[in-house]
């Protein structure tokens, strides 16, 4: 509970009617996209940058922790206020400040939802190719915060790629810009990039300037069924050593192909053991030699079906076998550990067997799909909750999954974070003078350790 | 000068033959491409990334400033042992560990030169993209260090887009990896990045692992002379307008074009005011239709000339101009700044204009051109240092030059970085909670200030 002089002042910075303290709207921001729940003290929901400043100014000065959250749909609980405290909402920042045609740049507020960007960006003939599968309702900032990817940054690379530049409220109440409106610029440590990927605990990010691209002419999907899981990546590194570059290159494994097909009957050959979904993108011409090309290159990797978008409406459907899996997946049990692993995109049929192997030593079902064009794996460990001892059994398979990919050359996790989810792993990955010089940076720039405490690695304030 | 004892210390460490102390050694590695000079007080060569630990670790004890130096072509003094110190050179780290074409990395040691990694790769069908104008001599580890740019960025990136992953050691001595071999990965903050670009000052590099691309199948040289350089400055929004990106957009200004003329007579045409050298690259047929089209755009604007090369040989000549732009310079003055400031790609006519008012006022020859394509140009600041005066009055004009860049919301520079030579400017461009952050994170990975100190900004310890 937070006194009632801070929510007095609370409410002088933002509003009263923009402070709430009662149990239904504490509810609404405990939670996001994983199965975890705190309740805050207190929500906020501040209308500009000097209000989120003031805030913090208050936070430091009565040690009281500060979560910023935008849609609350991530994956590793980045967002919940574990211990209590404020929940900061930027979503009232929702504007698209500007799309400059000319310079191939935009800027926006944290609040802004993906989906809707790339609309309005795409309505003037540009492009912003990052795609989380959270578009639909993530926001921008949250995306920043994240480093979210999707399936084209194969093709295009992440979030970050696209950051030129970054207003942002430091942990302290100062108010900073970070890079700017040229892609090139070399004056001072790069913050753009730190911040990118942060989750939130280095600073809030009010605004963000990014980077377009000319939005490509045209695209062409084609899925691809294999006789084995070695004929797909097979398949990825010859279509990548043959010097094209999919937009995306969508895997699914044995496990998830026969999830979708029990439940909705898609009429995949039975002999089937991967699927590929290709898509290809720029010029018109281009991407029709690319696709006759790729279809040559697959053939003899145990190809056992192609089928090639005719139209927009035809690579639709090629896509709804990606899109069922999730609906599908609740069959095999109904609770799910959502992780993605990252391997060099050779060793993807090593990592594969290696799950199975510890599925079956566990005796829980695993199912795998994602990006096989940089070796982003989603790895979905299958529970029931109500099955006493599934869930530590779960956990400890994740370990192992986790450690797998490590032994790989890869990492934990791609795209969704560490937030809460991941930290008891993180000794995993993040060691010794490695983690300390990240705290040492979280220190630094918070002192109090006031933002977003307790995420992705222990910090002592 | 060191005591004998710790002289008898890094002779241990690296060997007696590894280390220098007399004069002509330390002049050697007192200077780079500025024209500064500070001598060390030793310069050591350490053969490995234990060796360069147990120096930091010494210098920490004994409170030595450390000065990490690859090939010294710096252009802002950032290898500069200003201060005294131990120059510590890592150019006999300069093996290419590997090469993996089917995942599209390699790793290697920093002392690699640019151009020779470059033609590795592209021996294998590969492509390292970042071609600073020192490649042939510049070292990876330096072009990390400065986040290294060049012509073709404006297609594919600065150096930062193509490191994954590195081996450093920090200012402490303790030895860290970071990032990896998958281009995707969230797990920490991402040091890789913040470590680009901070100019040695955060850490030594001892390994980097590069992502490559394919190597473009061709590519097409044009050379555009138009009437203005607002015509020149439209041709290339027009094109990036039109959802080409061309491989590079070389720009180079009247005064440019006049030294080069008057030097080499190479047929410019009188009433050119402004020149673009364009290249495209990728898919044989696509160019074709690219240069095409670009040509086609570019006519309306002012277009006096325009040569298009029909081979390797006629793009070489193309070039030519570009080339002797250097050797022209040394006409006009004998000494020159020579700064790299960047503007929004559509600010470049209006950032000229400013520059050609600066000239005026100063009454000193300044010299433009560069990357257009992403709004870095090259200002050359023309003087003769026996001037009384001169040298004063340059200064003067270079920091008008950089607030002109910075009122149209550019940077004082997009490749060179800070270093020394900067540092009187600094404050233009880095002010308050943003400079404070960044003093902030050199303090917690270098509580004693030991690496590269006095560095881009300062930082007591």
């Amino acid at each position: 509970m937070l006194e009632s002089r801070i929510l007095d002042q609370l409410k002088t910075i933002v509003g009263s009617e923009n402070v709430a303290t009662e149990r239904q709207d504490l509810l609404c921001y405990g939670y996001d996209a994983t199965q975890m729940e705190f309740l805050p003290d207190a929500v906020v929901h501040p209308g500009s940058v000097d209000e989120i400043s003031q805030i913090l100014n208050l936070a430091n000065a009565e040690n009281i922790h500060v979560f910023p959250r935008g849609a609350g749909s991530g994956f590793t609980g980045g967002a919940l206020p574990k211990g209590g405290g404020i929940v900061l909402v930027v979503t009232r920042l929702n504007r698209i400040l500007r799309i400059d045609t000319e310079n191939l740049i935009a800027e926006v507020e944290p609040g802004v939802v993906t989906e809707q960007f790339q609309m309005e960006v795409e309505k003037l003939g540009l492009f912003y190719p990052p795609d989380p599968a959270s578009l639909k309702f993530s926001t921008l900032g949250g995306n920043v915060a994240e480093n979210a990817g999707g399936p084209r940054c194969v093709k295009y690379g992440v979030t970050r790629d696209f950051v030129m530049g970054l207003e942002v409220v430091l942990p302290t109440g100062d108010i900073i810009r970070t890079g700017g409106e040229t892609y090139k610029g070399v004056v001072g440590y790069d913050l753009t990039r730190l911040l990118c990927g942060s989750e939130g605990t280095l600073g809030i990010i009010t605004k963000i300037i990014f980077k377009l691209l000319p939005l490509p002419e045209a695209k062409k999907t084609m899925l691809t069924i294999f006789d084995s899981i070695d004929g797909a990546a097979r398949a990825v590194s010859t279509i990548i050593g043959n010097k094209i570059i999919p937009t995306t290159l969508e895997f699914m494994d044995h496990a998830t192909l026969q999830c979708v097909e029990k439940r909705f009957n898609l009429g995949i050959p039975e002999i089937g053991r991967a699927v590929l979904i290709i898509e290809v993108d720029g010029d018109r011409e281009l991407i029709e030699t690319q696709a006759a090309r790729i279809q040559e290159l697959v053939r003899p990797l145990g190809l056992v079906e192609c089928k090639v978008a005719k139209d927009a409406a035809e690579s639709e459907a090629l896509w709804k076998v990606r899109r069922l899996v999730s609906p599908s997946l609740r069959d095999v049990n109904p609770d799910k550990f959502n992780e993605d692993i990252v391997v060099p995109r050779s060793k993807v049929p090593d990592v594969i067997r290696r799950i199975e192997k510890i599925q079956q030593r566990y005796d829980i079902p695993i199912v795998n799909f994602g990006h096989a064009g940089d070796g982003n794996i989603h790895v979905n460990v299958m529970i029931d909750k109500t099955v006493p001892g599934m869930e530590e059994k779960a956990h400890q398979a994740i370990g192992e999954v986790f450690q797998a990919a490590l032994d790989l050359n890869g990492t934990m996790s791609g795209e969704h974070g560490v937030g809460l989810a991941k930290q008891p792993y993180i000794h995993l990955e993040l060691k010794g003078a490695q983690l300390a010089a990240m705290q040492a940076i979280k220190k630094a720039l918070d002192p109090k350790n006031i933002l977003n405490p307790g995420k992705m690695f222990p910090v002592k304030s």
